[in-house]
C-alpha cells in the first residue's frame, strides 16, 4: 500500500517560471530518493505558500523523506513547515480515480 | 492548466474498512462534481485525520467544491478543517511523474 506525504509552508519565492528553473536538479534528485514515486509541486505565489504532495511505496520511506526534506527546507530559511503523511484509503480513492497505483 | 485542492482535518472515525464502506455513495457523487478530474482518499486513525487529495479543471471549481464540502463537513459535525488550493507548477511535476494531466 502507498502512502502520501503532504507538505506545505511560507515561502517569499521564487514561484512561476522562475521556480520552475531554479529547481530542476532539486526535481531530478528527488526521483532518486527511496521509496518515491511520484510528486506534484503546488504553490500559491500571492499567499507566499508552496508545497508538494508525493507518494511513497512506504511509511518509512516517507517518514525519512519528511525528516531530510524539512532540515533541507529549514536550510533554506523556510519556516512554518507542515508535513503530514497519510494511510490512502484504496478503495474510495479508486472510485474517485485516483492516481495511487505504483505503476 | 489543472488546481490542486488539498483538505484535511480532526475526524473521530470511521477509518479504515468502516471508511470505505460508509463512503461509496459520498465518493460516486463526488465524480460528478464540476471539474472534478481524480480524489485520492487519506486517512491517519492514529491521529485522527483524514483528508482527500483533488485535482481539479480549474481554480473556480476547486474553489467552489471547497465551499460545499466545508459546509458538508461542518454539518457532519467535523471541526478544524483546513482547505487550500494551489496551482501546479507543471514543469517540475513532469520530472517527478507528478499525476497531473486531464486525461
Amino acid at each position: 500500500m502507498a502512502y502520501l506525504l503532504q507538505v506545505d509552508f511560507k515561502m517569499e519565492g521564487p514561484y512561476g517560471e522562475e521556480m520552475s528553473k531554479g529547481f530542476v536538479e532539486l526535481a531530478q534528485s528527488i526521483n532518486d530518493e527511496p521509496g518515491m514515486i511520484w510528486k506534484i509541486w503546488t504553490e500559491d505565489a500571492a499567499a507566499k505558500e508552496a508545497g508538494g504532495i508525493y507518494l511513497f511505496e512506504t511509511k518509512e520511506t516517507a517518514q525519512a523523506y519528511l525528516e531530510m526534506h524539512s532540515a533541507r527546507l529549514t536550510s533554506f530559511g523556510i519556516q512554518d513547515i507542515r508535513g503530514k503523511i497519510f494511510e490512502i484509503n484504496e478503495p474510495l480513492s479508486m472510485i474517485n480515480h485516483g492516481p495511487i497505483k505504483n505503476k
